[in-house]
């Protein structure tokens, strides 16, 4: 029988923050660590297990927890690994779903990146619920994805499906991406594309702008975001741009998997019309005739400070992983 | 309990072929109509049903059929129907399943698109046996294709998923598309597309070709395809632009699906290394680094005159579509 409750864990390069989350989506107790505190994985394991333990004990909720999502960067669902983060320090394979449930004696627990698990979230407590075609899209520091296909999560034959932020948007003189690679939509579309994309047009254009008053080199998108809702006209033609190649971007993906809706997540998806309004205009215009007119373009309901835990914790409802010791394993097999 | 034998039948602009096929794959019988014979839809529909009755009967096979897959030009899974197919005469929404049904007193009917139906094919009887994580991209007048994710056929909320010839591979000065919008993979690495590419080129460059004893107006890819195997430098390098444009969008297609594979088909798959060669270090080149060297280019494995066939009726198996006369309607009803 299925226990009440499940543990969402958030992987994040400099928290992690966790909490316990009941069946209809609360909250019940939440905490955080720093992730980088320890140098040793296993230090980091245990730390986390000492912060959701004293958790699940103020609630009194021993034997009550069903299992354990978690969503970490480059999180393999299929293999419970974080493979090749690159901003964690602990090496390249680290075998998260294993640490964990052997920590917690056991506990099923599974584990996907956290653009999957941000679309976990929507498609349980969010603006998804009911939905079986989706695609998430998570605008912050890069452009993140998960892609909803028939009520499941696309995972692709190794576990890496949904990375819609590494398509090529620009293929003659793009923006060199934190892949290596040269014109991906997260080199424009994210936070720090955002930022880009003001220096180039401040460097290109002459005009004046509310944007000249700052440190070139450390205007950031929030900045173009006041610029532009001061009225400033450079700041608002950045989130022209900005949202004309993310609704292009946008019409291609339908093209793959036909959603119903795509959720937008993250701080860019707050712009309201000053993004939403060209993104739209641009989606449609380069839909596919049989396309249009069917597709939403929705903003996240969920508060962002609770989206990760959430999208994590919905994942924990399903968990299978589950460690066993050597001494059970022995015993189960004999 | 199920029956041995499915009907597959495969609705082209110019033929209709269909045939008996049993759990293994191999097709018992076979024949085909002109599709546009009719101007009146049930009467296509009349002789595509004597036709099939002629094989069963010749094949003592009353009453062992369980069901029957039809590949179609925007064929509908979800609805049954063919929505707006421009190179059929029978008007915009055409009750494919529930005719088919009807005049088959009742015999399961499930309809889908003639790509989808070639990849259902290949993954029950071709190059994608076991995999559960694929893309079917069909070469022929245009770009069609049949995405597989976890074992099941991707159709989108609304059954048009999978139009990946439709998406932009030149967002400038691209070539005008049949849907009406510009720069789409279809008006490039399509049969059409290459005769497109030869003229382009012809009239860009100067240098002689033996394409240019052709009359240009009527130059065919077969032609660009034997220019090219006669050393045609101009005719290779149409391979090139042409293997090099579909390795980069199917780059961009794995971060959506991570796909185990890709499988060609259609005449143009045929043209070897002449188009795999610049396809393949096209592709491998714009890979995002975490899936380089895990995705494999197959060509497919079943016959071309057998395929469309054996496609549909792969579907045929899985058939839920069932029409039931007014009649026994109210009777169940009651």
């Amino acid at each position: 029988m299925s226990k009440p409750y499940v543990i969402g864990m958030d992987m994040g390069g400099t928290n992690t923050v966790f909490g316990i989350v009941d069946a209809r989506g609360h909250i019940i107790a939440s905490d955080s660590i720093k992730t980088k505190k320890h140098s040793v994985f296993e230090d980091y394991i245990a730390e986390l297990h000492d912060g959701v333990m004293r958790l699940i004990k103020a609630n009194d909720l021993e034997d009550q927890i069903q299992g354990i999502g978690i969503g970490a960067p480059n999180g393999n669902y299929y293999t419970g690994e974080i493979q090749n983060a690159p901003n964690l320090p602990w090496g390249p394979n680290l075998p998260l779903a294993e640490s964990i449930s052997r920590s917690f004696d056991g506990i099923p627990v599974a584990v996907t990146n956290d653009a999957n698990a941000a679309a976990l979230g929507e498609m349980t407590y969010g603006a998804a619920r009911g939905m079986k075609d989706f695609i998430m899209i998570t605008l912050g520091t890069g452009v993140g994805s998960g892609i909803v296909v028939n009520g499941q999560l696309v995972y692709g034959h190794d576990g890496f499906a949904g990375e819609l932020g590494h398509t090529i948007v620009k293929r003659t003189n793009g923006r060199l991406c934190g892949c290596g690679r040269v014109g991906c939509l997260e080199a424009y579309c994210s936070a720090t594309g955002v930022a880009r994309s003001a220096r180039e047009f401040l460097e290109v254009r002459s005009e004046p702008s509310l944007l000249r008053n700052l440190q070139v080199e450390e205007i950031t998108s929030k900045d173009v975001y006041d610029a532009a809702i001061a009225g400033d006209p450079l700041a608002k033609d950045i989130f022209d741009y900005t949202g004309t190649i993310l609704g292009q971007a946008m019409a291609d993906m339908v093209a793959f998997s036909s959603p119903q809706a795509f959720i937008l997540f993250g701080g860019l998806a707050k712009s309201g019309d000053l993004l939403l309004k060209p993104l739209q205009d641009a989606f449609e215009k380069n839909l596919l005739p049989i396309y249009k007119g069917s597709v939403s373009i929705l903003i996240s309901e969920l508060k962002e400070a609770d989206a990760a835990v959430l999208g994590a914790s919905a994942l924990g409802w399903e968990a299978k992983y589950r460690y066993e010791t050597p001494a059970a394993k022995t015993a189960t097999e004999a």
